[in-house]
């Protein structure tokens, strides 16, 4: 039951906004009582308060698998991040959107808490660059913490534009996009080698 | 008058979201009458779909007037587009978050008016990496479709991060940004060739 709420909420969140979604509309939409959702949740803030956190927590699980792994260098871990976001967009970007547009009604303590988190996922991203280019993987003039902000854009505008339906399936594009971070997109014969 | 409504309201939008905002709160914090309101606008959707308009119309005519400069390569256009999108983040930050967050809430006719020019906006993107590739200054390996939402990925995302007052100025993540996508991050010593 508690999963059935939180994936109503989502849904109902998502296309009228949080603030304009009641409680009431969401147990109307689920045929319930309001006791049954102050069963589960204390209030709407404390609801999305655990959207917030089941998406981050997921997302920093998968990457910390990845991290983990002994057997991938550097750059096969970057293209194991940068698919596994992609990824989630077919059964996370509803959370996703709300992830992204409704931080600022959670309250003081709460955002503390999700920003902490997010701040993490952000660190073991620039940490896996860092490591990469102390061990000559990546180049040594790229400041590792705007790379960072610069993959984090590509992946999470993904959300807003990227149909997993469509032409161009998840591992392609994050074929794509590693390929531009690491080889970039200047045409060879341009840059004045000859291959 | 107009602009000081557009002003007021863009902040309280961006702090409490659009639909928790209400004109009583916007002509409280102005202190002028309601009446005042309803001169320039019909409604609070008339003023949601001006704020729009304006951040749009706005960021198409600086692109359109850099694409128009001959002087410049295609190399140079698109550091030329970054460099202004990142640059309007110290006066067109607020305005930003209100059109990635807050667009649903338009009409209809009104998300389909908004959303014909954010196309034009990454259309004429991808027009100049069409050029960039027939001129052989980009590889023709790169899909223009998915390079164009990964540039506006990235530049779209530091509205979030990014702060114009910080150690880094607006010339230097540019340049930071063109260069990632000019010429990727893998180090040159792995990709095997000497230089």
């Amino acid at each position: 039951m508690k999963d059935k709420i939180i994936e109503t909420s989502i849904k109902l969140f998502d296309k009228k906004g949080y603030t304009a979604t009641s409680i009431k509309d969401i147990v109307e939409k689920m045929d319930v009582t309001k006791g049954t959702f102050y069963y589960y949740f204390s209030s709407k803030q404390d609801l999305l308060r655990d959207i917030h956190l089941d998406y981050i927590e997921n997302l920093i699980s998968q990457q910390e698998d990845i991290l983990r792994n002994t057997d991938k260098d550097c750059t096969e871990k970057l293209y194991g991040i940068i698919h596994m976001v992609i990824s989630n967009i077919g059964t996370k970007r509803e959370s996703a959107r709300i992830f992204f547009r409704e931080m600022r009604h959670l309250s003081e303590k709460h955002i503390e808490e999700i920003t902490n988190k997010r701040n993490l996922f952000r660190k073991n991203y620039q940490q896996l660059i860092e490591t990469g280019i102390s061990l000559g993987e990546f180049k040594s003039s790229i400041p590792p913490d705007m790379l960072t902000f610069g993959i984090l854009g590509i992946t999470n505008w993904s959300y807003y534009w990227y149909n997993p339906e469509g032409n161009i399936d998840e591992e392609e594009l994050a074929r794509i996009y590693t390929d531009i971070i690491l080889n970039g997109v200047k045409s060879i014969k341009k840059a004045g080698i000859t291959l």
